[in-house]
């Protein structure tokens, strides 16, 4: 019997992070995962398409570089060697938390695991010949692309976003189903490599969860980077037509394309039984506000709750709940999921945190909306990349900052103060009191909150 | 008689800022130039250097792309043209300002003034036939660069940081007296174009406001690009030698070039008289916490002033002085200098902000020092810019974060939640709260701060 304090099902960003944290605690945990440490994120989710969106943005960069005063030549994209940096860039961060855990002694066990047994307060799993005993028991097992009800992925002709990171040829098109960040951030990325795109999504906007404007801005600046968009529009059915397929839309039109990439939202994984059953709501386990389920000690965090599913949500969920096994099952804090950032990493990029200017609306009698341009920022115009603006959201009561929404350039980086700002609660005079350094992006955000009381300066 | 409440002299970063915050407040003000708005910093300082940076990143960038995948021809670089889009920068943000003066209708007069006069509690300036009264002064009439006592910048051989930025050909080699920050910009900008540079720093090390460690990252990552670095070494004369000069160190070395470039700092500008002498020190106008100098209602900002010569500082000073001047002579907060970022736009890139270790070991009777390196970040990983780090310390006794240095990439937009997170008193536990998405550099801040207290989990 091999006896530990916390087992951890699933090793992704929910799980190993808190793995990590438990043993820098010198608290007993064991891992189990039945694939590689990472999860989706490390394998393939955020890394492996951040590392071609690199290369998608150099791309583009080089292919206008005459307007900074540099000439090229023939400029090609050998897309099997992007491939092989992105496996690179995987390999060297999967292997990299490997050796983390080999060198802080953290047991990890590379098996699925479907049964957990209890008996007087202690958790069961037996694997082969081994058998694990402990106190606490952490669900992080994460989620796997959603499919249709009449379209099935098959991983040759309807690819998830999965399979497209495993692709070596770049087809000559694509139809993406799903307009979400996923979506998008695909439809952005092999658009920029110069395959045709379009986006096919069923709601009346792209990337429904964030701003109205700020989706609508997205909108245009796929547009100008000539991917067709087709909103309140669903994907009937496809068919082959040689070695092309046709894809037939709710609204009528027709689509022919190489390939088509469903990404129409993801679903929980979670196949353990317990003694007792789990509390589920839509396959999403339920939790409390300390992310305990409804049995005794059985923690869960990550995309298997349904609460933003992000990696740094997971991360932070197993944070905390390593703090509250740590301190005896006791809270020190409540995480805030209004304050989590967003990222989209399309060109041109989307960070966002706190309320949007609908939801504002409805949870405030009054609110004060402050935006600025990137055009009118000195950073922005040196670098060319002036497409996009910041846009604060303010209760006109207390002036409190209650939300941020960026579309433009380093906007997944520039969130970072604002998410600082709302999680202390800065007010716009909190804020005046702030120097932001010069010649830099974030004096955007300056300008944006500045001008919720019409004292931007480089703003008429 | 031209009646006004505040009169600017000076419509560079300090002044021309006040002047619109003024202007918004509803209070009739006057700003005069000799030149044009937008001072050193718009039109011969950080926006064009910034211009020229971006460029110089861009070619780095597309001479290594074929470790990205992608393959470019011939490179090559003309510079005459990089030198046209920095003036079109400009241009276009000078003009943008002036469009502003005029949209406002806050009156500008560009003429120099030397002489102000004071009768009855009021200040009046004649120039020509104009006669100007107003209650209240703001200087805000800069700096310029220095000289050294046996070179002289003769705007051919030996250049000051206005005129580099005048010439229209790339040197083959440069030698840059002065280690400062403007010093470092431009040899790396010139040695990213492939100019042959050497610096010469009389100091024992670079940016020597900069902890002595991140200066020494820094003097690295120069050295990587082939800079030949001589440090606590002077420039002792020069000599012509055909095309080139010969310039003799004060360690008996001697180096050929083809320009000088003096970056030794720079020297406060003010030509104005007044009834009463101005209290000055070193040529610097004394101020007191509300930047009031000896005279009633004679306010100083910016670079004359002598307090951390940055643009931002002399903005903040400056709408600091119009909330004081709108309140009827009440001050509202009083500025930490502590808290002003510094950013140097080297390759690679430094942000800064509040003690350096040094300094904080004089202050507190013990200090945590936390650190994390960019090549342990995902997104630095898959962007291929992992040289770097982030160091941030911490008072001991309250956890209470005091500095933060970041040597990296886009180091400069990344200090900016630094500057939140120490102008909120934030503490470690604090920080803990607050979720840094993934994957972004800004990560690597929070990872830092994990580390005060050995916590970081992409550490060991």
């Amino acid at each position: 019997m091999r006896r530990y304090k916390v087992a951890i099902i699933g090793g992704g960003p929910g799980g190993y992070v808190t793995a990590i944290r438990l043993q820098q605690y010198g608290i007993e945990t064991v891992v189990f995962e039945k694939e590689r440490l990472g999860g989706v994120c490390l394998n393939r989710g955020c890394i492996p398409t951040k590392s071609l969106v690199k290369v998608a943005e150099l791309f583009s960069e080089i292919k206008n570089s005459d307007e900074f005063g540099i000439s090229v030549g023939d400029v090609n994209l050998d897309y099997k060697k992007v491939w092989e940096r992105k496996n690179h860039v995987v390999e060297k961060l999967v292997s990299g938390i490997e050796f983390m855990f080999n060198k802080r002694k953290i047991p990890l066990i590379l098996k699925e695991v479907n049964k957990i047994k209890s008996i007087d307060g202690k958790y069961y799993i037996s694997l082969d010949e081994d058998e694990f005993e402990f106190d606490y028991v952490i669900i992080a097992t994460g989620s796997a692309p959603k499919e249709l009800p009449s379209i099935k992925i098959d991983g040759k002709d309807v690819l998830s976003s999965k399979d497209i990171l495993e692709i070596t040829e770049l087809p000559k098109s694509l139809v993406v189903v799903g307009g979400g960040v996923v979506g998008c951030e695909f439809a952005s990325i092999f658009s920029q490599f110069g395959v045709k795109v379009d986006i096919v999504e069923f709601l009346p906007n792209l990337v429904f969860n964030e701003d109205l404007e700020i989706s609508k801005r997205l909108a245009m600046s796929l547009k100008k980077a000539k991917i067709k968009i087709h909103l309140k529009t669903g994907m009937e059915s496809y068919e082959k037509q040689g070695e092309n397929l046709i894809v037939k839309l709710s609204n009528g039109k027709e689509i022919e394309t190489e390939k088509i990439l469903l990404s129409v939202g993801r679903k929980p994984v979670c196949n353990l039984t317990f003694d007792t059953e789990l509390a589920k709501n839509n396959d999403f386990i339920n939790i409390d506000d300390s992310f305990r389920t409804n049995l005794p000690n059985v923690f869960a965090i990550g995309d298997v709750t349904g609460k933003l599913m992000l990696a740094h949500t997971a991360s932070k969920q197993g944070l905390i709940v390593a703090d509250i096994i740590n301190n005896h099952n006791t809270e020190t804090f409540k995480l805030s999921y209004d304050n989590i950032p967003k990222c989209t990493f399309t060109n041109v990029e989307i960070g966002s945190v706190g309320l949007t200017e609908e939801k504002a609306k409805e949870k405030y009698s009054e609110i004060l909306v402050g935006k600025f341009p990137f055009s009118a920022n000195g950073k922005a115009l040196g670098s060319g990349h002036t497409f996009g603006f910041v846009k604060v959201i303010a209760d006109k009561e207390t002036k409190k900052l209650v939300g941020v929404h960026i579309i433009g350039p380093h906007a997944t980086e520039l969130i970072a103060q604002c998410v600082v700002l709302l999680q202390t609660e800065s007010t716009i005079e909190d804020v005046s009191q702030i120097v932001f350094a010069h010649p830099t992006l974030s004096e955007t955000v300056m300008e944006a909150i500045e001008d919720l009381e019409k004292l931007a300066i480089h703003k008429l």
